[in-house]
């Protein structure tokens, strides 16, 4: 089943979309919204579900999808942790900024503003007067209730859908471990979902060993800014995340578990080389500049600017886009 | 105005309460949660204070308000930043675990868990193996929506509510600078409000200067552990740290911006002298043993164990409860 929230109000209005993005009908008639279904999910999924079936045979009445009609799926969420959960990123920062790393830093789950996701679509803002402006892509998963305590296979069943994220980072501010200078929590100055988020059984055997193994494009004015495999090199898959947010309380219907930005080791278990020279490149602005420091000795990837548009998607086996594209547009 | 969220669902039912918390009548007639009411403060507020000018005259049906019966004022809210507002704490534990404080990391307005608040009179759970569990006590002010860059005038303008809250911390885990030892966020076990919130009119002169003035009363088995003045020995009052947590992205109706512990200075300007002794005392555990090491070299505060009580309780210059109080058992 794919679910969407299409802009209204706080929360948005839920619609169920076919599986190839093109068509929607509305889940009024089940319930209202995202966070509703999710608060008492045993009771509206069968239901939600049907309509998709339905959707499939065009048996229910149906309009076309617009991803640019999109909140995100959640537009508002209780509860969001967010993890580095591929150790190469802070890792390659740290070694760039001539850090050392604090020892079992990496893969930490930190809390993170979820009280007003963007659009998928909507524009970036006024650009950032500092110059250090970064977009993160990686993956979510949005639980149901979770229990204190629960093992990986209470975790992978409490996974109500997964989806795409994009983290809105200024990097002028930061420490090596991901504070802001003045020792509060980094400013992620807004993050993102994709238009489109999917229960794990529309994933198939990408979706094995607790995390989801597919490649995240991520594009910059449409050339290619990388394309790593999500389910390579990573420390903790989803699933693993979910468990350890849940180690010290249980977590409430709704909850997002955020991790990224996806990177790629080279072959040599260094950086992983660029895309236009046949790496997999990134899924960050920043850690292109960071590789480029350890290879190279100079920065050519500036942050993002005015003008700069960035457009992040994943697709399955058939080259399909499986919860639509994030694509944000920085603003003059 | 006062407000009470008593225990029903996931998002409460909220009451008006009587200035003098023995009496509540229902808000369902106007709306159901306050979060409902405070996404549409405007049109909401003014029929809910009918409500309260109403109960104070006995002019509507009502019932006798129990505060064991109460959620917190927000069952779940979609953000909540915190921060160590009064500095004589942060400097306390760190000048007693022999650390330096990096500078300017006091008062950072960190993400917090917002999701699941216990109730105010909720017991504690198992008791901590470890043996480090502690309570802080501060105060919590729930705004409305506060749009990006609000000035001090505009941030004051945009709380709704005040309250008390607590939250429950484990200190084994802790670095000096709040992180838990694995570099993620320190795992504040769960926090509570009072069972009432109250609207800033509610709190006359003692709201003032962008902060509250009134002692922080906090008993541990009907002893005295603090009674610290909140107006007193501040760096930042709820104003300023709502206008500080609006500085780089706007917040939405419903976030909880919360400080503590409230901590008093000793008149030397060192640590605050224990209840006792005739001092202004603690609102936490952690800031009482700080203060032993400190003064007398060892620690005879023990940290929560099963069996323990906790209240935290503000009143008004008539000696009468403001909040009503959060008081936990700790569970064997």
């Amino acid at each position: 089943m794919k679910l969407a929230s299409l802009k209204h109000g706080r929360d948005g209005r839920l619609v169920v979309v076919s599986r190839d993005l093109t068509r929607a009908t509305d889940a009024f008639i089940v319930v209202p919204t995202l966070q509703q279904a999710l608060d008492d999910w045993e009771r509206y999924a069968p239901a939600l579900e049907a309509l998709a079936e339905q959707l499939e045979h065009g048996s229910v009445p149906s309009f076309r999808f617009h991803e640019h009609e999109c909140a995100s799926p959640l537009p508002r969420a209780y509860a969001r942790r967010h993890a580095a959960a591929w150790p190469g990123y802070p890792a390659l920062l740290r070694q760039a900024a001539g850090a050392e790393a604090p020892s079992g830093t990496a893969g930490g789950l930190r809390h993170a503003a979820s009280d007003a996701f963007l659009g998928p679509r909507d524009p970036l803002g006024p650009g950032d007067p500092a110059g250090s402006l970064d977009l993160s892509a990686g993956l979510a998963a949005i639980t149901g209730d979770v229990p204190q305590g629960a093992d990986a296979a209470a975790a992978a069943g409490a996974i109500r859908l997964v989806t795409l994220v994009a983290e809105v980072i200024r990097h002028d501010r930061l420490r090596p471990d991901g504070l802001d200078l003045d020792g509060a929590d980094a400013p992620a100055l807004a993050a993102s979902l994709a238009p489109v988020a999917v229960t794990p059984d529309e994933l198939g055997e990408a979706w094995r060993d607790g995390a989801l193994h597919r490649k995240l494009q991520v594009h910059r004015n449409d050339k290619p800014l990388g394309c790593p495999e999500a389910g390579a090199d990573l420390g903790s898959g989803l699933v693993a995340l979910v468990a350890e947010a849940a180690r010290h309380r249980s977590l409430g219907a709704g909850t997002i578990v955020s991790a990224g930005p996806v990177s790629n080791r080279g072959i040599d278990g260094g950086p992983g080389r660029p895309a236009a020279e046949g790496g997999a490149g990134y899924a960050c602005l920043a850690e292109a500049r960071a590789a480029e420091v350890l290879t190279g000795g100079w920065v050519r990837t500036p942050y993002l600017a005015a003008g700069d548009r960035l457009r992040i998607e994943m697709k399955d086996g058939g080259g399909h886009s499986i919860f639509g594209a994030i694509e944000h547009d920085v603003t003059g």
